[in-house]
């Protein structure tokens, strides 16, 4: 039953993708004792002009894009 | 006032999206006693690689894809 | 899998709650060519001091409250 | 700490969203006393066939598309 | 149109929401050219054990809590 | 900067809610290589009344709720 819902900035490959939703269905079926087919993951992602921290838009600041 | 957001897979024509909405809308005015012009709904079309159920990617998995 | 979360002003019964996520279902089922067990709806109830239209909490304006 | 997510009609350019998040994060500051490294923004820009207002799409309707 | 959606650690007032909703609006107002009869505010207000900073709740660090 | 939203059935201590944040947000840092303090976990807790699957509230159903 768990719905996960993340946001991450734009630019993962598919692989990446595919281990994060199968390494975050694995960490909460242990953590919530449910099983992997109660687990639905929504992966959003972001433009880097469509985030911003500290008021300031992550195309803009060159240190924050380097830390995602 | 009541605000829906709904997850789709991505992929529905414009006349579905026309008529989920119109269809939603009027359940939500019958069920909650509101006005039409007090609904507001938002579709979010994830792409296959974007959501997974039981930490498969629905990009990865031929039989899930087709119950969307 | 639709997923669909609906923001509601506090107070409904669960009579009501029933009623709206049978038909809701339903209505997504018909539009949406899908299977009931695939859907799945988040309601999240906002106390009148959450939520704001024009800026006015709808705890301090009694027009819209009779609206919700 | 706050985070905040906005969902608008696609189409404003970077220039905008430059200047609405850093205008929100300095009102969420203000008001919250909170410092703007502990802001976040999201923005969700809507396609216009995937927003509705009383049951009709923005794509469908001038007069609310100008409005936004 | 515009709708925003804001988590903050539970615990305001209802007059710092007050003022939060009212000058959030005025802001988008201005930054957007929309109207304010066209903002829609939900405050989502997290528990501190609802809340994880670097893996760690809030309710048990004694520095974010203070940073909120 | 990823930023995870977890929507779950009410009823989870704190200890659990600890060690879920906790082993998320490790997971995600192996995974999208992040630092841990940029990583951010709103927890949802929903009441059984305020969740459905099937068009069924988890409160009126008694083998769903056991596999929440």
């Amino acid at each position: 039953m768990p719905i996960l819902e993340i946001h991450l900035l734009q630019g993962r490959t598919v692989e990446k993708k595919r281990m994060l939703t199968s390494e975050l269905t694995k960490t909460i079926c242990r953590c919530l004792e449910v099983r992997p087919e109660q687990v639905r993951i929504i992966i959003d992602e972001m433009e880097h002009s469509n985030f911003a921290i500290s008021g300031k838009l992550i195309s803009d600041s060159s240190t924050v894009k380097q830390d995602q």
